[in-house]
């Protein structure tokens, strides 16, 4: 148990010791959210695996898990660095000693630019994105006024979130950071938004490979042009296979296969119709705290527990035919009906969660269990930093 | 500005100040969580003239807001006290110097019975919930333990979430409580749940009248065997005006009422279609971070900035028919075709929330707006703090 990483949690969540000091499953407060520490470790080894064998680049997602700790473990295993979604979360890993950051989304305005500049000083390979020519010279004059060279991808829009439009307006763009004194041209970002989740794997490959020709082609434009561009990252848990079979893509930014959930589960694998490259990893514990009637359990876990942004519900691990609604803010019901085992107030329950994500986002600190035994409580340092 | 506030909210979030020190709107860093403090304040003299004039005591859901000084801010306005949803929860508000607690979910388990016990040795006057024997007899005894007497009000199954059935079970219950030596009967507590979001007055009037009608009549049942029940609490921002005219509900305890929400604004009103009992006081500040092409823009709030529990998304303040769309956990994507006013990079859009308890959830501190100026800027204390 690492005491001082607990303290590091943040406000404080009492938590029993048995006798001997050592944390078990069944101390934990609930609702808490649980790692199987061994599933996890044969994702990340997996996923290393396939990005070494593909000769690819790997600098997973930190949106996903937010929690420095993860991030360092994934580095250990062999990626290059670890995705931000925003500027603050950045900050949070820069902190933390986690290197070889990208800042995914741009970085808007006058006092976040500032911010990005001191943590370039401090940072030198960070790299951020960029996607309008008026971010750009602010970007330039910041950096010249901080004594610094930024690091910046040009962001294309290649699905349904942020970018500038691939071919002549990214070309424009690209040149125009090429010939900035304090701008370095790192290459392209390229992320598929809406061809991750898409379900089906023939037409999810078949989407991510149309959305990612356009941005190779921008890379081959970039080059005929003399702008060098060593960095094509982009691709997701549900497309790292099929990008990672396209020449000119040389890294790729994955989140969700750390932990995996059961929207990614749906979505279908390369053989059959349930994804399974990866083993969910990530659960929520809950206890029973009241039960009505016969056939009804609550549990003490709502939308305050789970992400709701899919339109499916927790899935019990260990008791089959025993269907969770949401009732409200704080709790969960359980229908008992056909239960594949008894239920009563006090037991714990463990869920699978819809959305793997937003769910961390909730939580402080996450449990890492061998087992019964709780091996390790990591902050999820930059929880809550969307900005 | 509150200083000391500002530390007290936990990891940094660098917000420049401008000359002379005082913090405006334009300084946040986006997504920010504000509050329009007349708005609110206005809210707040209402709900509590309501109550006054109706005789009876008002006990508002702290699940609503997690914020202490926002407890305090109802408590000075004549409010009893600050229902809690769970025990960690009311541990945050109690630690705050917030008085009058009830915690409205089951305290399950002997680690949390024993909190609960060293909460209320410290907090004399705080009430738990219990609906089951065993649960009844494990406090008792931790509480003889522990050397107190524990406030316990008999929690009713009046809507479709915790609670034992009304009548016999809960007298029964309320039996054993009352010779019990370490537990003191408050009373009941009855929270319908299922009826606060009914859509049309008279239809919620309805279920909220059926649900509470047994709660009423297990509290004569109380009466006539002699047990003392002081205390009928239960009600919403959706009811609490159609259970306020009911004999025999003593205390109303609703959340939402301070802040109000686009669920609860579409529920109806007493006259007309839009319910207007409350104004909206809270919304999230974002930043468009990407403009793609003329019709579309991003914003920097996504499932990470929101609640996404409900079927409908955020809607802009101030731009009329500039739709918003999920755009993933970071993003939201507007739709500018006709748009009311023109939007670019950098502007800064508000937005009202789909539902305020779960976003609120999601920010360690709100920003408390007179205008443009940031008045104070309150810790979202009890944040995450679902255990």
């Amino acid at each position: 148990m690492q005491r001082r990483a607990f303290l590091a949690g943040g406000a404080a969540a009492p938590v029993s010791r048995r006798a001997g000091g050592r944390l078990s499953r069944e101390d934990l407060p609930t609702p808490a959210l649980l790692l199987d520490l061994d599933a996890f470790e044969r994702n990340i080894a997996r996923m290393s695996r396939f990005a070494r064998d593909h000769h690819r680049a790997l600098r997973p997602h930190g949106k996903t898990h937010k929690c420095p700790e993860i991030a360092k473990v994934l580095i250990r295993a062999g990626a290059v660095g670890c995705c931000a979604a925003k500027l603050s979360e950045a900050e949070v890993f820069a902190r933390e000693g986690v290197t070889g950051l990208l800042v995914t989304t741009e970085v808007i305005g006058k006092p976040k630019i500032e911010r990005a500049v001191r943590l370039a000083s401090r940072n030198r390979d960070i790299i951020f994105c960029v996607d309008n020519l008026q971010n750009a010279r602010e970007l330039n004059e910041a950096a010249g006024a901080g004594r610094v060279r930024l690091n910046v991808a040009v962001d294309l829009h290649v699905g349904g979130r942020t970018g500038v439009l691939p071919g002549e307006p990214a070309l424009a763009l690209a040149e125009w950071i090429d010939s900035s004194p304090n701008l370095k041209l790192a290459g392209i970002q390229a992320y598929a938004g809406h061809a991750s989740h898409v379900v089906g794997f023939e037409e999810r490959a078949k989407t991510s490979r149309q959305a990612m020709a356009q941005a190779v082609e921008t890379r081959r434009l970039f080059e005929k042009k003399g702008l060098p561009c060593p960095l094509l990252t982009g691709a997701s848990t549900g497309t790292y296979s099929i990008d990672a079979e396209i020449d000119g893509i040389t890294e790729l930014q994955p989140g969700s296969f750390i932990f995996m959930d059961l929207d990614y589960r749906r979505i279908g694998g390369r053989e059959g119709s349930e994804y399974r490259d990866f083993e969910p990893a990530l659960s929520v514990l809950t206890t029973v705290v009241s039960q009505p009637t016969p056939r009804m359990a609550i549990v003490d876990g709502g939308f305050k527990a789970f992400s709701t942004d899919k339109p499916f519900m927790p899935e019990a691990k260990g008791i089959r035919n025993m269907p969770y609604v949401w009732a409200g803010d704080e709790h969960g019901r359980l229908d008992l009906t056909n239960a594949s085992a008894p239920v009563k107030v006090g037991d714990r329950i463990e869920f699978i969660v819809p959305h793997c994500d937003p769910s961390v986002n909730l939580y402080d600190r996450i449990y890492c269990l061998r087992g019964e035994s709780v091996e390790a409580e990591w902050p999820i340092a930059a929880r809550g930093m969307s900005q």
